[in-house]
């Protein structure tokens, strides 16, 4: 079935909503109040979601998208192709079979979105240039905030798969070491400067044998959608920490997770061309087809006194330097292996303008300056506060949306 | 059944095996020429791998150890103790069965050791305070060659954990970026300066749930044993991709484990002091049984030209500054969840003398000077060189050994 701006669901969309049948990204769900209840495979449309098992797409009957994954590209197309076909306007199968909308559609309101996949290993990439740049001049002063490596290759880090959460889970404000100040111990306990950072992770699908790079020709192959993501940081923890290994403690508590994955076909009608990159990159990052996807961001914050939630940024996938398919060629070109459900995080999506800074160690210049939050300020998370990441893809007639990436601060324990 | 001297098997067990009747570690087989057979979890007992399903340990009957993991101590000891009893010279239940002591002891010349355990995560520290010093001063100078805060916590990274390979699997010489010289572009193609650490790893059995760090009393009941670890280093893939985030592609083509999990029951005879603290920990890394074990270590060449291995350093893990229980409850005071399996890797275990060195960029000083390895001479490995760490606790009347962890190095990729 082709795309097109024309095709519709039998069932009402809003016109703003993040799910149209053009959308169709995958989850996984277990009906609210059935806590034994099974993980189901889903995609969205509109305020339902799709069990996948009961229209019987039988290899998505597990209890995680691994396997699906694994498949690769033929097998997500055909399986985009079919649930655009029952769920369209013309194709009576579903829209005339109430028993079966009933058993296979599920209100969203009646939903528990789970964590889709089991995530194999998470790699954290640091490729806004305007992150990087703020980032630097931040914790190293003017001279160089970009290290010189940083234009020569994708910078990252290994994260920690254990922690990845699915959107909504609380997030308890992590405890630990921070800088001391002069020759005094290090501080420590509940951290002082808790951040959210706005990311976007991409899910990999089919890997690669230990010591088998994957060409960045076939890269695009290999990345099956992408997720928002938010990699909450503890800034005092992670200064004292993080040389010379890098970051741990002060990432490895949480990393949020939007629940719906969306596909790279779905996002292709978004796609433009990535920033020029100067100097040119090594024949093994040279793509042909450089590009990334508009996808407008934003992040929000509801303070714990407050009824309603204020924008503190708004920023775009557009601007990352380094592409998703540049970061898999990277990542295995010494042979390391990938798995299906592993997971490639952009870095911090810093844009180019001072209300496009994707964290607060940007916005308040680390704790420098207060910022505004509908009635309160804030220089660091509260307890209380809770952070809601969005992004959607406007087109002339629908979007592509990711729903939101939420969590709320919990107090440290005693 | 008591541990002691005078615990025997009915089993001739050689004078200098590492696996007499005291040690009694966990690995997983199969068994040699049948690559569709099943995993095995087994004890090694002298020159034999015990099947365990075969003697109807039902919960060992698994392809991995992780869900034996997490039954936690009581369960690993009562695993212990049957074994030692079925296997000891005055049991006639194996002892007097040929049929089952055919079926179930196989010679370690027909077995293929796999990997033991599904690593979820697998982080890395940094804990040897004479590797931490020759590391700073080779990279930053003599100024402060270790940082300020590696007296106050264990620095450590989260490495790959897809690329956690077992013992004797070859190593393909990772192909990545190098530094550039001057105003060069960076250097790309075959690692030149490919090495081996030395180190061991704790693996970890029970768990803990997100949010609930783990008490430094309660530390020790978390982790199963240890193994020994080769942490294969790209120095010039290291060095150039380092700063800010940390070891990433210069680590994560491979990092080889010893296939026998030793377990911390097995080791306690050869428990010792851990080096004195100063200054002294915080109290939520200050443990009242402040301990080592004093566990002999060895790294081995085996230089492509020639026939025989030359030892290349000898080291021990009792000179490590952090010990593996403060490395757990540093890992989780953040909240971090941990899974059985999970491996947490010591860093290179450098000891205090010039021939206590556990890798060649401190042997050789990054390459300053060359070293001899029997008739041959080098500064980093060469393509065909065979690395063998070995581990092994000498007490008066038995060994408790690891066996190797061996890997030899492949040509690059064209």
């Amino acid at each position: 079935m082709a795309e097109g701006k024309l095709l519709r669901s039998f069932l009402e969309v809003p016109r703003d909503s993040h799910f149209p049948i053009q959308n169709l990204p995958f989850g996984v769900f277990r009906r609210r109040g059935q806590p034994e209840g099974p993980p189901r495979p889903a995609t969205a449309i509109g305020d339902f979601a799709l069990d996948l098992a009961a229209v019987s797409a039988a290899r998505l009957a597990q209890e995680t998208l691994n396997m699906f994954l694994g498949l690769g590209r033929p097998a997500w197309k055909e399986a985009r192709a079919t649930l655009q076909k029952i769920l369209s306007a013309d194709e009576p199968v579903l829209r005339d079979n109430e028993a079966l909308r009933k058993n296979c559609l599920v209100p969203m309101s009646d939903v528990e979105m789970l964590l889709p996949i089991t995530v194999g290993d998470y790699t954290d990439f640091f490729c806004s240039v305007h992150h990087a740049r703020n980032c630097g001049f931040i914790f190293r002063g003017p001279q160089t905030p970009v290290n010189p490596n940083w234009f020569h290759l994708p910078v990252g880090y290994h994260g920690r798969a254990s922690s990845v959460i699915i959107s909504g889970t609380d997030i308890i404000r992590p405890r630990g070491q921070g800088h001391p100040t002069g020759s005094s111990q290090p501080y420590f306990g509940p951290s002082q400067k808790l951040d959210f950072e706005l990311e976007m992770a991409a899910i990999v699908g089919p890997g690669n044998e230990l010591g088998k790079p994957i060409d960045i020709a076939d890269a695009e192959d290999h990345i099956f959608g992408l997720v928002v993501m938010n990699d909450w940081s503890a800034r005092d923890i992670q200064a004292w920490e993080t040389i010379p290994l890098g970051p741990f403690l002060g990432k490895s508590f949480s990393t949020s997770v939007s629940p719906w994955i969306v596909t790279l076909d779905a996002l292709k009608p978004f796609a433009c061309e990535a920033p020029k990159q100067e100097p040119e990159p090594l024949p093994y990052l040279a793509e042909k087809n450089h590009i990334n996807y508009d996808i407008p961001l934003e992040a929000w914050i509801k303070p714990k006194e407050q009824s309603e939630a204020s924008v503190v940024t708004k920023t775009n996938f557009k601007h990352m330097y380094w592409t998703v398919t540049q970061q898999l060629a990277h990542h295995t070109v010494n042979g390391c292996n990938l798995r299906p459900g592993d997971m490639f995080a952009t870095g911090t999506l810093s844009g180019p303008e001072p209300d496009s800074l994707g964290c607060l160690l940007e916005i308040t210049w680390n704790g420098q300056k207060e910022i505004s939050v509908g009635n309160s300020i804030r220089k660091f998370l509260q307890d209380g506060d809770e952070v809601i990441l969005t992004a959607c893809c406007k087109g002339e007639d629908y979007n592509v949306g990711f729903g939101t990436c939420t969590g709320k601060i919990l107090p440290s324990l005693p």
